[in-house]
């Protein structure tokens, strides 16, 4: 297997990899910027360890495996206009750099790179891969909808909350192992067992994300916890409070979370306390296992030698956060 | 050869067969909304007929052919936010209707939506269709780019115009035709003779869409004349002006255009009046002319018999609005 270092470097690679026309700087310039910006390369890396684990030869896949973190980033520029984020990886955003026009231009232009990207997987499994790549594309659009309708919503369930994040964030991580697996001419049954794990890895990390955002170590954890109590965000833990929650502990969120002004160190610790006694972080945390176990038998199904396994292990692992 | 009415009623069929996922109505509401707003449904009819032109079998356009239909639509709503454009087709724009977060979000999912509509071409043209796909959408998007770029630049030759409307109007109309071709499993050459058809159709249909929008009879126009001088707008009319424009006109032009109040008749009167004295309406005319017969020399050189031409030919006739 190829390490988790080699094929980002390969993926970044790929990435940057980008086509220059002679008169359009000002739509490269935002692309170029984004995607010059780092990040794991989560997407593309599993796609190819996928490839990997059925093939020594992964050339085929880094062009799709870099479509994959093309089409990331897409949903990055986007979400920030919509969500009106100033930042992101520590640096201003596309539209607050370049104004909202540029914004939906570049990232526009980024969906069809990434498209580009993708469709450069060898002739026979084409068919295949765009199915799941513009199915996949869709169901990302449906669950940042779904996020958004969320907000103006006086009640979501948590089995809401988990369909919102399969689609938003879980889809697209399974169908990055799929593609690869596709292209590593994996049998059927596996791309679908490399999907599954996919998806509920991406599932389990999302709820990770969530805990670290409340009970994360600041230091680890790179910035303020308490953020997500603090905007009212529907997380997970959020979304379980409410339903556990007896009249008076209920009345109390409610009254919280229309506050208009408060302390917000106040405000988060307040809400911990009724996180605490509903025991919503334990059951977040025996959710998120569930998921992580699920995910590692699908990858345990896979039909392939262990050995070939490790680094995805590693690198499944190391993303949520916690050894097995 | 099938006529336009048949095909413009198949496309429809074909767009409005949209899936419908149960709980993304707010998503999809806009899609379905602008694709219902009709339109000649130029693109689509014109792959189905270039297929046709090379098979009687044309089913496995039809989705491709929406595919080029939804995308189009998709650059409109974009656009429209872009351009602040309240109105598209007598009703309001999406981004007025329900705000700029959906707009970009329900434009975005029209972009997926056309990609998987035209990967259901079948799998042995799939790659060379995709490259085509993929490449053209790029370019849109430059072409978009050079035109917000020209509001800002203070001269814009006649050359700079023509790569511009090529890119943003004119290669999503050679792309349909050639589309269609190749499904239609033309030879290579037919397919890039109507690929470069609809290429000076394209920039022919824009310059005349230019003269229009200034001489155009009011009645049959559909709105009123002069708009784009009362906006300042850059098109082949006025970059020819001040391209030709001497002294005294080039300082009377310049002082129109920094006008920031006037009479909007007075101003178009006398922009008209210097048009005239330098002959750009007929400049215009005759550049559109000269499309028009590369165009339709292209379409003669297609190995196919004449007859079955003819449907394709009143078509662009039509969309040029002369007689040849």
């Amino acid at each position: 297997m190829f390490s988790s270092e080699y094929l980002k470097d390969i993926s970044d690679k790929a990435i940057s990899g980008l086509k220059s026309y002679r008169d359009a700087e000002r739509l490269y310039d935002p692309v170029k910027y984004v995607l010059s910006q780092g990040g794991k390369r989560i997407r593309p890396v599993l796609c190819l360890m996928s490839c990997n684990l059925f093939s020594d030869q992964i050339d085929d896949a880094i062009m799709p495996a870099a479509g994959f973190e093309v089409f990331h980033n897409f949903t990055l520029v986007h979400d920030d206009i919509i969500d009106k984020a100033e930042l992101r990886r520590g640096s201003p955003t596309v539209h607050h750099k370049w104004g909202l026009n540029q914004a939906v231009l570049s990232g526009d232009v980024m969906a069809f790179i990434a498209s580009e990207y993708i469709s450069q997987a060898p002739d026979p499994v084409l068919g295949k891969l765009l199915r799941l790549y513009n199915q996949t594309a869709i169901q990302v659009c449906v669950g940042q909808q779904l996020d958004i309708d969320f907000e103006n919503k006086a009640v979501v369930t948590d089995s809401e909350y988990l369909h919102m994040i399969e689609l938003k964030t879980a889809v697209l991580i399974a169908a990055s192992l799929k593609a690869g697996a596709l292209i590593g001419n994996a049998p059927e049954k596996d791309q679908n067992l490399l999907y599954e794990f996919g998806r509920c890895l991406g599932i389990a990390f999302q709820i990770q994300d969530d805990l670290l955002d409340t009970y994360g170590d600041t230091k680890v954890f790179g910035k303020k916890t308490g953020g997500d109590i603090v905007s009212n965000k529907k997380t997970w833990l959020l979304v379980k409070a409410f339903e556990l929650a007896d009249g008076e502990q209920l009345a109390k969120l409610k009254s919280l979370i229309l506050q208009k002004e408060f302390d917000p160190e106040e405000k988060v610790k307040t809400v911990k306390e009724i996180f605490d006694s509903l025991n919503v972080r334990l059951l977040a945390e025996n959710l998120s296992y569930e998921y992580i176990n699920k995910a590692f038998e699908s990858l345990d199904a896979v039909m392939v030698k262990e050995s070939r396994k490790t680094e995805l292990k590693q690198m499944a692992t190391g993303l949520i956060g916690r050894e097995r």
